[in-house]
C-alpha cells in the first residue's frame, strides 16, 4: 500500500521485505525500486527495447481478459488494466520501464516493473492515486494467475517475433539491392577465385546474384526458427503444473494472447517441459548468427574485390564514406563492410552467451533468461542497423571496373581450363606452365603456336561459353 | 602412369609436380601419398568415419552413371567404376582411405583418395594392374565432370544425413527410456525447485516425462536442419558455373545420386551460391549442439537430484558404475552424467570451430570444409556414444527414494502456495515466516492454529491438487 | 575550413569528400559528423567509457609535446592543444565524443572525433572561432606525426590500464569480504562435497577463505596481462615504418606519454609488428574472462549452498534482496549470484568476439580494433558493477546455519573416511554399506558394534582431526 | 584379489561393486576394465598422449618415495613400484593405458589405470603374479596417501609442461625460419596495405621479420602461463584438507616430484583452493590459442600475398605441394596455410570447451578435468604438427616476386604520402585524385608537372626514405 509521506514528492510503499520511498509521480513501484538498487550492471534498460515492453504488456492484457472470463477480475478493474495496457502498447510510459536488462531473479524484476506500471496507470484511469493498490494491485490483479516463470518467457518470445519482423524488412531490402546490382552488372565478365587463386570466369552479375540468393535463404531460416516461439508456457505458472489456476485458464489466456498479438501462439503440449526448456532461443540465435556470418563473408569479399586501388584486386569500387587517412592523402577505406564484420563478431559472441545461459538452466526453471533476451535483442538491433547501413551506404553505390575485370580475365592463365575439351589436359598443362614462366598470356601462346584459329579461340573464350555448361563439353 | 620400379614392392606414379613411389599393393595413388606427407596433423583419418567414405563413393558412382548417360564413359569403364564403388560401399577397402581429416586444399586430398582407390580397384576389375591409369584414370574417368568443389561438399552432406539417422536411433531410445522411467514413478510426489529454491510440488513422473518431451523435440529439429543438406551443388564443378560440363550433366548426376543414396537430394537452384555457401553446416551444427545442451542440462539435473546421499537432495539413485574413491569408502559418483556434460562441452567447442570455418570462406569457395566435416562427424559420434552410455548405464537403472521425496514435500514451506486460494496471501506469508523461523512445518502450524481442518488440509495438500490446475482456483 | 552559413545555428566544414553543416556550438567537426551518419549501430558512444576519452586525449597531449620538442608546433598552438587536452582529461566536453563504439575504419572516426574536439577547443583558447582551422587543424596540428593506426591502439591500451585499476579496487574489496566471512565462520564444521556427493568434512571458514584465495590470484593475473599493454606502437604511424616522422619522434612521444599518464609505457621494439598485432588484447581478455569464470563458479556454489530452505543444502543464507515470487509466499531467490552468473556468460561471449576480431586482422593492420575495445570496456564495466553488487548485497550479508552444517556432518556416511586409519578400509566399507542401507549414522553403528569407545570416536571425528593432515595417519 | 578362473586366459578380480574377468596378461585391472565398458566415447585413449602417461607415473613414483620416507611403504614394495614406474617412463607398457580420454569421474579411471598397471608390474618385479594384490595393491600401496583429486590434476599439469616444451621447439624453429626469410628478402621493397587498401611502402624483409617477432613473443607467453602449472595440490587428497595423510606428507611428496620431474613444482599455498580451482588451464589454453590465432593471421596473410598468379596480389610464391585442381590445369593452392587456419579454428573450439569445463566446476572439485586435458593435449599436438608442416612445407620454400613487388610500389598512388613533406597535403591530394582518374602514376605526374626534379623524386621515393622515419620530416 502506498502511504503519503512528509515529503510531498515521495510516496511510501511496502512489500514482504520492508518499505521504500518512491517519487510521487513514478508509475513503477517498490519492487522496481528494489531492482533499480540491486541491478546497476549494464545501464541498458528495458526501454532500449520497445518490442519487449510491448510483448510484456500484451501478455498482461491477455491474462487480464482470461481472468475476467473466469470471473476473477471485475469489469472495472479489467477495463482499467486493458486501457492501461493499450496506452503502453501505443508507446506511452516506456520511460517507466527502468530496470537493467541484466538482472537476477529470472526476470521477476522485469515482470514486476510491468505489473507496477500497469497497476498504477490503471489506478489513475479508475480515478485513484498511484499506490492505492487495494483497488488494483500489481500482484493480485495485474499478475493474477501468472508467475514470472510463464509471463516473462512468453513476453520474450512475443517480443522476439516482433523484432524478427523488423529484421526481415531490412533483410528483404538488402537482398533486393544485391539483386539489382547483379542485374546492373550481368554483362561484366570477371575471374572467379577459389582458395584465393585464379579459377575460372564468371560474371559480376553472378557474383551479386549469389549474394542475393544466399541472403534470401535467411528469410525462411529466420521464419522457421522463430516459429518455435509460437509455443508458449503461459498458464503453467511457477513450474508448469498450473498450480493455483483454473483448468480453463491456460487455454483462455493463450486464446486471448492470440487475439491481442495477432500471432498464432499455442499452448505448449507439456507445460512443465516448456517452463524449464529454453532451447528455442538456441535455434533462433543460431539463425540470427547464420545471417550475421553470411553478411560477414560477403563483406570480407567486398573488401577483397575492392582492394587496391593499384596493388589489389580492384574489381569494384565501394562508395567513399569518409577520408581514410590523415597521413595518406586520397586513401579511402571500406569502412562500411568493416563495421558489418564487427557486428558479426559481436553477434557470434552473443550467440555463445545465449548457449551458455541455456546450458546453465537447472531443474524446473532457467533463471538466466534475462541475459538470453538481452543478447538476442542486441544482436537483432545491431544486425538490422548494420544491414540498413550496408545497403544504403555501400551496396547501392558500388560501381564495377569493367575494363579491369576483363583485363584480368584475358591475362589469366586459368582460362586455359576452357580449352581443355578442345586441346586436352596435357597440352593445356604445358601452356599453363609456359605462360606462368614467361609471363605471357594463354591467348597469345595459343595463337602463336597455331593451336587454334583466332576465331575459334574467341569463340571458346567468349563469356557465354565460359560462365555456364557448354554444349560441346564431355564429347 | 604407374611404372614398375627396381623394388618389386613399389610402383612409381607421377603427377604435375613429379614422381612418387607407392607400395605395390596400395589402392591409393600419388596424390593420396602427397597428402599423407603433407598432412600429418591429427592422426584421425577418413576411415574413422565410414559414412563419409560411403558418401564420397556414392557421389562417384552417381557421376559415373551420369557421364555414361552422356556418352563420356564407355560401358566397360563405367561398369568397373560402379562395381568398385559398390564394393567400397559394402565396406571393403576402407583401410585405403588414409588421409588426415584435417587437411588443406578444400578437400582435394580426400576427393583424390576416393578417385584413386576407385580407379585402381576398377583397373583390377577390368583385369589391369593398379596404376595402369590409361584404362581408368582417377581424374579423367573417376572424377570426370567433377571438381572437388562440388563432389566433396555433396559427399559431406550425404554422409551427415547418414550419421544423423544413426544419431536418431539413440535419441529415440533415450527418449523412450525417460518416458518409461516417468511412467514407473508417476505416483511419486516431490518438490519442484526454481532457482534452486523450494517451489511447488510435482511428480517424479512429470520430471522424467519432461525430459522425454524435451528430447523428443530434437528429432524434428535434427530432421528439419538436416533437410538443408538435400540441396547439393553437384554439377557446379569449380565455382558453380558448370564449366566443362554438358548442360544436362548436373540434372542427370543429381538424379542418379537420388537413386544411389535413396535420399531426396535436389540440385541447388543457384549453383554458384551453393558452391560458396556453407550455411547449412551452421544450422545442422546448431541442432546437434542444441541436443547436446539439453542432454547436459538433464545430466546436471540428475547429478543434483542424486546428490548426497546424506548431505544433498538424494531424491534419486543413479546405478553405481565404479567405485568412486580410493580414499573415501562407499563413495559412488555420477560418472555417467559427468561424461555427458563433457561431451556437451566438446560439442559446443566443435560448433564454434564450425562457425569460424564457415565465416572464413572467401569468394567462390570455402576452403575450410574439411574441419567443418571433422567437427561434425566427431560431435555426432561422441553424442551417439554418450546417449547410448547414458541410457544403458544410467537412466534405465535409476531408482527413486519415494519416502525421501514425500518427506521433503511434507516438510517444505512452499507448499503454503497451495493454501493461497483458501487462506489468502497475507496469512500464507505469515505462516511461511513462522515456519522458517521456528523450524516447523506448515502442516503442523495450520492445524495448531485451527486455520483448516485436517481433512481440508489433506485435501488441499493432496498430490492431485498440487500438481495441476485446480477447480477452485481463482474463485 | 569552417564557413559561416545563412543559418546562424550552423557552420559549414569541408573535407576531401565534400561539405557538411554542423551545429555552430559543436566542438566536433565534419569527420565526426560523417561518422555519426555512417555508424548508427549500437547507440553506445565513446562517452560511455570516460577512460577511453582520457586515454585518447593523453595520447594527443603527449604527441603535441613531442612535436613541439621537434619544432613542428609553435608555442602558442602547443599550449592551446595541451590546455584543451587538460580540460578534457578533467572531465569537460565528454558529451562531444559522440561516435558509436562499433565503427568501421579501424578507429579513424574515434581518432578524428578527438582531434576535432581538441582543435576546436584549442581555437577557442587561442581566441579564434570554432572551425577556423588554419590556426589549429585537427589533422595538421592535433594529429601531427600520428596515424589512427598508432594513436588509436595506444589510447585503447592506456584506457584499459585505467579500467583495470578500477576493476582491481572492486576485486580487492570482494576478496577481503570473503576473507572476513571466512574468519567469521572458521569454527563451523561442514561437509565437503566432490562431484556433488558427500566427501569429507571441512570448515565454512575454509570454504570462504578458498574463495578469497582464488580471487586474490586474479590480481596478479590481471596485472601481468595488463602489462603487455605498456608496449605501444606510438610513432609507427601508418604501418609501423614511421614514415613522415623524424627519427627522434617515436622516442619523444613515448617519453611524453609516460609523463602524461604516469604509466611505464615503452616503445615496441618492432613497430611494424606492434602495428599489426593485437595479441595483447587476447591475453587481457583471457584474464578478465578467468576472473568472470571464477566468480561464476563461486556464485554457482553460493546458490547450491543456500539451496532450500527445506529441500536443498541450506548451509548458508543469502541476504534477501527482493520478494522471490508473486505466487509463492515467502520465497526468496539468490538473485545477486544469478546476475553474476549472467555477467560471466556475457564476458565469455565478449571474449569470443575479441578473439574473432583479432584473428581477422590482415596484413599491416587490424581494422577491427573498435569492437575489441567495445567488448573489453563493457566486460570490465559489468564485472566491476557485478562485483560491487555481489559484495555489498550478498557476501557481506551471508549467514551460516551452524546447526544444520554440523547435523549434516554428523549424519553423513563419508566421515567413515576418518576412521580408515583406525579401523581399516574393509571394515569402513562394511560400515558405510550398512549405514546407507539402514538409514543410520556411522557414529551410532561404531558405538553399537563396540568398534571404538565414544571417547576415541569423538576424538577421531573432532573437527580438528578431520579438516587437516593427522599426526597418526599413515602409521 | 585376483583369482584364477576355469579359463586359463582370464583372471578374476573384484572390487566394491563386484567381480570382473580380465585377460590373464593384462597389466590393468578391474577398475580399468569397468572404465573400458563405461566410457566408449571418443576412441582416443590415454596412450595417444605419452606425456600424460609419463606425468601420471612420475606422480606415482614421487608419492611412493614420500610414503617410504614416512615409513608407510616397505623397502621391497617401494623399490618395485619405483622400478615399475621407471619402466613406464622409459616407454614400456603404454599400450596398457587404454581408458578413453573423455570419461566421467574426475579422472578416477585414469588414475586407477595407472595404479593398476604399476601395481601389476611391481608384482611381477617382486616375483608375484599379476593380480596378487595383497603384496602390492593399486589403492593401498600405489595410490597410498593420494586421491584422484590431487594425483590427477598434478599429473595433467606435469604432462602439459612437457608438451609445452615440445611445442616450443617447433615455435623456435618456425620463428627462425621467418627470420631467415626476412633476411633473405630484406632488400625487396613492396607496398604495405592497411584495411586491404594500398598504404605506404615497406620491405619484404620487414614483413617476414614482423612474423618472426610476433611469434617469438609467444615463447615468453607460453612459458609464463605454463608456470602457473608449477603450483600443484599434491598432498591435498580428497578436498585439499589432506585428510588421512601425515602433516609432512605433502611437503615430501612435492619435494620428490621436483626430483623425479626436474621441474620446479611447489605445493600450493592453499590446498583447498588448489583442489577446486582449474583456472591455470584457462590461462594456458589462452596462451595456446593466442599462438594459434597469430599463426592463423599469418597464414591468411600468406594466402593473400600469394593470391593470383594473375588476378591477385602475387607478391610471393608458396611452394606447390599438390596439384590444386583436377579440372583447372596448372592451379596450385595454398594448402599448407589452409590447414593451419583450420588447426587454429579447432584450437579456438577447444579453448571454448576448456572454458566451459572450468566454469562448470562445483564446490570442492572440478569433475570435468578429463575434457580439459583432452582438449589441451589435442590443441598442442595439432599446433605442433601444424607448425612443423608450415615451416618445412611452406615458409622455408617461399620465394618473392621482386619485380612484381617493385612495380606495384612504383605504380601505386599512395607513395604520394612520401611527398607530403615536400609538396604539402593539398598538392598531394590533387595528384592522388588525378592519378586515380587518369590511370597514371604519381611518378610521371610529378615529373610532367615539374613539381620536382627526377633526382629529387628518386631520392624521396627511394626505399631507404620510405621505409623508416626521415631526417627531414616535420620540418
Amino acid at each position: 500500500m502506498a502511504i503519503l509521506t512528509a515529503n510531498p514528492n515521495l510516496r511510501l510503499e511496502h512489500d514482504l521485505l520492508g518499505e521504500k520511498h518512491l517519487p510521487i509521480d513514478a508509475y513503477y513501484g517498490i519492487q522496481t525500486q528494489r531492482a533499480l538498487e540491486n541491478f546497476k550492471i549494464s545501464g541498458v534498460t528495458l526501454q532500449f527495447f520497445p518490442e519487449f515492453i510491448e510483448g510484456l504488456v500484451e501478455v498482461k492484457k491477455a491474462c487480464a481478459l482470461a481472468n475476467y472470463d473466469l470471473g476473477a477480475l471485475s469489469d472495472e478493474v479489467k477495463n482499467a488494466i486493458v486501457a492501461a495496457c493499450d496506452e503502453i502498447i501505443a508507446g506511452k510510459f516506456h520511460d517507466q520501464f527502468k530496470v537493467d536488462m541484466i538482472q537476477g531473479g529470472a526476470g521477476t524484476s522485469t515482470n514486476m516493473n510491468a505489473n507496477e506500471v500497469i497497476a498504477n496507470r490503471a489506478l489513475e484511469i479508475m480515478g485513484y492515486k498511484k499506490g492505492d493498490y487495494e483497488h488494483c494491485h500489481p500482484n493480485n490483479h495485474v499478475n493474477l494467475s501468472q508467475s514470472t516463470n510463464d509471463a516473462y518467457p512468453t513476453a520474450l518470445k512475443i517480443a522476439l517475433i516482433k523484432c524478427k519482423a523488423k529484421l526481415l524488412v531490412e533483410l528483404v531490402a538488402i537482398t533486393n539491392s544485391f539483386r539489382r546490382k547483379g542485374e546492373q552488372y550481368q554483362h561484366v565478365i570477371k575471374m572467379g577465385r577459389t582458395q584465393l587463386q585464379d579459377a575460372v570466369p564468371m560474371t559480376m552479375g553472378q557474383t551479386f546474384e549469389a549474394y542475393a540468393v544466399t541472403l534470401e535463404e535467411e528469410i525462411e531460416r529466420l521464419e522457421n526458427n522463430t516459429n518455435l516461439f509460437l509455443e508458449v508456457n503461459l498458464g503453467g505458472t511457477a513450474i508448469g503444473t498450473g498450480i493455483n489456476t483454473s483448468p480453463n485458464y491456460a487455454r483462455l489466456a493463450v486464446a486471448h494472447l492470440r487475439d491481442v498479438t495477432g500471432l498464432k501462439v499455442v499452448k505448449a503440449r507439456n507445460l512443465i517441459e516448456a517452463t524449464q526448456d529454453t532451447g528455442a532461443f538456441i535455434m533462433f540465435s543460431s539463425a540470427v548468427k547464420r545471417l550475421a556470418i553470411k553478411l560477414s563473408k560477403i563483406c570480407h569479399d567486398l573488401r577483397l574485390l575492392s582492394s587496391g586501388p593499384r596493388t589489389g584486386f580492384n574489381e569494384i569500387n565501394l562508395p567513399p564514406m569518409q577520408p581514410g587517412s590523415s597521413i595518406m592523402p586520397g586513401k579511402v577505406n571500406p569502412v562500411i563492410p568493416e563495421v558489418m564484420n564487427q557486428i558479426a563478431f559481436r553477434v557470434m559472441g552473443n550467440d555463445l552467451t545465449v548457449n551458455m545461459a541455456v546450458e546453465a538452466g537447472q531443474l524446473e526453471l532457467n533463471a538466466f533468461e534475462p541475459i538470453i533476451g538481452h543478447c538476442l535483442f542486441e544482436s537483432i538491433n545491431i544486425l538490422k542497423n548494420g544491414m540498413s547501413t550496408l545497403r544504403t551506404k555501400c551496396i547501392d553505390g558500388i560501381t564495377v571496373n569493367e575494363k579491369r575485370c576483363w583485363d584480368l580475365v584475358k591475362n589469366s592463365i586459368s582460362i586455359v581450363t576452357a580449352l581443355n575439351p578442345a586441346l586436352g589436359y596435357e597440352v593445356c598443362s604445358a601452356l599453363s606452365k609456359e605462360a606462368l614462366a614467361t609471363d605471357r598470356s594463354i591467348y597469345d601462346l595459343v595463337l602463336e603456336k597455331n593451336l587454334m584459329s583466332q576465331e575459334q579461340l574467341d569463340e571458346v573464350l567468349s563469356p557465354e561459353n565460359m560462365i555456364r555448361p557448354q554444349l560441346k563439353a564431355n564429347k
